[in-house]
């Protein structure tokens, strides 16, 4: 079969397959099954309906595009080079999966503009997907006027049968249904084939009826391998129920064109071969060169140049409609889009003197969230269905809801793995949206790989956990972190906060809201606290300092955070009492004390003062690092129990006495 | 309404209700409204269809309940209170959550026997009995015979809203369905509430529809409130459908008999309070004292402990018969009962000498695996559809699959947090069967929420988990672990092994077969490795030991894991060569270098000699225990990066170069 013989859209399909496959050959290394079976549903949706700006990958208002299956990236990254995107050249592709490359081995938001969100890790990339169709339909809700459509874009996703086996596939979509996102559009390319090999041996449920289950409108193309009619249809039928997501189930042959190796998993996950490359070039009459391509193909992908131009010079019109007839919100809506918080967003942060009646610090965040949402209209979120145990509820808004999108709580239902992926996408939105999510501390683990792709992908998700220790008593050991604020702690660019008290909580949400390009876990007590003496807001930005101190050079230094802090205080007085020379210092964020210079560092933990006591209700793992060369901890190096929580933190050694009797034996 | 218009069964029921009531009420703490709602259910299926041995509640043949809602833990209390169980008395009850009682917050296992697994954390309870279900297909699809059924029991789940929402029960369910346990009989506790209130704002998906897109036989018993025969009919259709999972749902109202608070979210997490204690019982006509029971319902309920006896005597004389008829199987499976390893299961474990071809980690893992499978029949296990990566088949056995459970092959599809809950319910079927799962290590995130719970119930389960740092290569940062390490090292009562060579990968086998009472997690490289000179089997058992020593005192320790060890070997003979003195400490295992004596870890690691270099691909975090005063660490504070892996270990400085550079620097 020559070139000549195929219609133009043939080769245009045909060169994403073969960009996808060259560059795979090259690499040797990389996925080239998907994109040889998804390249005419991408084309269809590229080509037909995605409106976006090549020259201008951040225009606000263009179609979002997840490819959650993200291993098939290099589908991904043809596109982008063929539509005319900056950031991926053919050289870029010729330097798929190499060190420094625009093109790693799964797609980077922060790697490549083009990109929305970090993909590779199954099922993320649909729950994203789920985020900014929330997102979309929110701003829509809140800028939006009868004679103004400023925000209105579609979410398209491309999934594997790979994230639909996830489970947080699952809790995301069930959500998406609940909702009712009509604007989200995923497209199922199934192909029936993971990597073990065929689905038969592990996934045979019915997937179309599990959408329809959650609510979902559900299509089906049959020949998703050449019948792109109907591929159109079934995406203009999706793009007409704007009541529901529509999920269009794409039935392709993974590997399509390859003769040997199609709907194999050998297909999957490397390199052609030599051989195999040139079967298919032969097979589906391929006779340019690796990385030649026709220039009709350019041509044609490269309209979308033009089309972006001229799709956002239309709604930069309509923006400027928008400024005459809504001056208030469309100065808003720019500011949110800058990424400039409002001025005095903080200015209701409250702050306490000892005096103050202590509270929970869970109940300080709630008083935090509540001062800071008026102020700070893009703050949106809530609880994976623990509100009023978390109390994250915003009092001046209602619930986000289908038809009521414009409201700011967010209700996740038990999913938090799904709510973390979820939040990844609002973040990601980069419309200026700030999301928040809640649950129990422990339940970190649950949500836990959403957490890591929030640190890697850059997104500013806040994370409020609550009941942060044992001292959440009686709902026992399933419940009560131990070793969880370590496993937090160890992941690279996440903040974790740990505030003693109200003016350190006020810290912390200080932190987390300015932290737009990083997450932040807020870590926070079901149990009472005091105000403490000496303990600011201000000072949680450094991590950790001095609390309390003594004259000259401390014999012993105490280091504590949150609910400990206070033991650490009394300890001190007692020890101050009996002629020691002790200091006091509060460590809410390790990671922002590492980020100060040296010399404040050495001012509050100096080196020659080896005598160090750390009290944290937590696991020992990774506090070594500030106990000094004769240091101990008060830690936790089992798991907890059930029983109230008073009683457990005696049992475990959280009294003034036991931190005393440590302290003296640290002293010698 | 007096006690004496009510009849026997509905005192039954209520005796539940109230033992949930008082028991919540005297602890101030506690979750009434399931207990209340779902006894009725609870009670049919204890007391028409259960079978069990109250005095001998690890008798192989029961019948094996689960509360995945374990929460609603004092559900199962009274049940065990009211059967006869010598686990749970009327004062253990009057203990409820209360320290060091028989009757923790959330269901134990390893505090009450009675309970078969640890639930709480919603969702993995009915994942643990997926896995329940899987243990008994296999062992019947072994042991049974055409004349004589020795294995035969149900798995019997009682789950929530909450548990159903969450994705990790979406992808036990879904393999479930597929793998056509018709064994497991699912009770969905239907009663619209969970903890924000009407499940209307979060969970509105068709739950029964997505059971039967799962292949599940699907039922509904539209009054679970008072309707008992139609609850025990839908058991019976389940009991009868045997191809097939089957989910019934029971629709009820949470709190039931609550006047007040019954079907609102006030009665999920809290008790109910004097005044409404006092209305309910007013509302259901029981005049008993708290804790005072009707003697007719204990009568009634303690006809289990001779039914149990019954049928565990039936069972044992069906065992007897089994005995003479098949003595060899039978020997075999009281072998498995008894938890005792075969005799030599471990002789085949290579060994290897540093003349031995080097390999990936995975790869002598794959060796070990398949050196153990043939000699210890009861392992059983694969991947999260990563068999061909992980190198986690087993040859000698074909695919558990539905009608072919005697396989030992099991395909998870890419389901990891269902596959760890799986796992778990294997392991905790008590049988002696050790159950495997693989990976990617960065992917142990995923599946997170189930090794925890692995090691706090005592779950004997293997964790095979490839591709164990940045040296993975071309996937890129989302594939690659770098603060995974340390985040599983901080779990309690999990071992941790990174083996550097084939050696130490055969003494990981050894080890993690032996852990029967805890979790093992092996992480293997991708790439391949050296056999190291002094690097042995037996001493993986000891955490850490010296490889290669100098004479006298050391000047300095170069401590290596993994892949990282044979950088410290290299350095140490280039230091040698310059005439310093230098031992080079392999450190496959932290938590049981911790287990040795005193005197033993001081002549590995002598306190005096405070000059360490550690040199393993991962996060810093948690190493600054070894890492001496005088320390240091090359390490990876970063997340990963895309290219090949020889670049991407050259460029973040695992090289011999650097490790000496380095060394030096430490040696000053």
């Amino acid at each position: 079969m020559a070139v000549a013989t195929q219609s133009l859209e043939e080769l245009c399909i045909n060169s994403i397959r073969f960009l996808a496959i060259d560059a795979v050959e090259k690499a040797k290394s990389g996925h080239p099954g998907l994109p040889m079976g998804a390249a005419p549903m991408a084309f269809v949706l590229w080509d037909r309906f995605m409106r976006f700006n090549p020259k201008n990958p951040k225009w606000f208002n263009r179609d979002r595009f997840v490819l959650s299956a993200g291993h098939g990236c290099m589908l991904q990254y043809a596109l982008l080079y063929l539509t005319g995107f900056d950031s991926v050249s053919l050289d870029d592709i010729k330097q798929f999966r190499q060190w420094g490359s625009m093109t790693p081995g799964h797609p980077e938001n922060f790697e490549t503009p083009g990109v929305e969100v970090t993909t590779g890790p199954l099922g993320q990339g649909i729950a994203n997907a789920v985020g900014l169709a929330m997102a979309e339909a929110h701003l829509a809700a809140r800028f939006n006027k009868p004679d103004c459509t400023l925000v209105d874009h579609y979410t398209y996703v491309i999934l594997g049968d790979g994230c639909n086996m996830e489970g947080v596939s699952g809790e995301a979509c069930s959500l998406a249904g609940h909702l009712g996102l009509g604007k989200l559009i995923a497209l199922y390319d199934d192909n029936h084939i993971s990597i073990d090999g065929s689905t038969d041996i592990a996934f045979t449920e019915d997937v179309s009826k599990r959408f329809e289950a959650y609510g979902w409108h559900v299509l089906h193309v049959e020949d998703g391998n050449t019948d792109l009619d109907s591929i159109e249809k079934a995406i203009e039928a999706a793009k007409q129920v704007t009541d529901k997501p529509s999920m269009i189930k794409v039935t392709t042959t993974i590997g399509y064109g390859s003769p040997n190796k199609a709907n194999t998993a050998g297909v999957h996950g490397a390199a052609l071969g030599t051989d195999e490359v040139s079967a298919t070039r032969e097979n589906l009459g391929w006779d340019n060169e690796p990385f030649d391509l026709p220039q009709d193909v350019l041509s044609h992908f490269r309209k979308a140049v033009d089309r972006g131009a001229q799709v956002e010079q239309e709604w930069n019109q309509l923006l400027e409609t928008y400024r005459s007839s809504y001056a208030e919100d469309a100065a808003e809506f720019e500011r949110m889009l800058s990424g400039q918080l409002p001025e005095g967003w903080d200015r209701d942060l409250p702050s306490y003197t000892p005096e103050d009646k202590g509270m929970a610090t869970r109940k300080h965040s709630q008083t935090c969230l509540n001062a800071i949402a008026p102020n700070l209209p893009e703050l949106i979120g809530g609880s994976a269905d623990l509100t009023h145990s978390n109390l994250t509820e915003l009092k001046c808004s209602g619930n986000f809801q289908k038809g009521q999108y414009e409201n700011r709580n967010l209700r996740f239902g038990v999913r938090e793995h799904g709510m973390g992926a979820i939040c990844n996408g609002i973040a990601l939105h980069s419309s200026g949206l700030i999301p928040y999510c809640a649950t129990f501390l422990v339940f970190a683990d649950y949500m836990r790989a959403a957490i890591r792709l929030s640190a890697l992908s850059e997104a500013g998700v806040v994370y409020v956990m609550t009941h942060d220790s044992i001292a959440l008593g009686e709902d026992g050991p399933t419940h009560q972190p131990v070793e969880t604020l370590a496993s937090l702690r160890a992941i690279p660019n996440l903040v974790v906060i740990r505030p003693a008290d109200g003016n350190e909580t006020s810290g912390a949400y200080q932190v987390a809201v300015a932290n737009r390009k990083r997450p932040t876990l807020i870590a926070l007590t079901r149990q009472g606290l005091p105000n403490l003496a000496g303990a600011t807001a201000e000072q949680v930005a450094k991590g950790a300092y001095i609390l309390s101190d003594c004259d000259g050079t401390p014999e012993l230094i105490l280091i504590g955070t949150g609910s400990e802090v206070q033991l650490c205080v009394a300890a001190a007085e007692k020890l101050t009492a009996e002629g020691r020379k002790v200091r006091v210092v509060s460590m809410p964020t390790c990671e922002l004390f590492e980020e100060q210079d040296e010399a404040y560092r050495e001012s509050v933990l100096p080196k020659a003062v080896t005598k160090r006591l750390v009290v944290e209700a937590a696991a020992r793992f990774g506090w070594e690092r500030y106990m000094g060369a004769d240091g101990d901890m008060v830690s936790v190096d089992r798991f907890g129990a059930s029983a109230p929580g008073g009683i457990i933190m005696e049992k475990f050694g959280y009294t003034v006495d036991n931190v005393l009797a440590k302290a003296k034996a640290v002293l010698g």
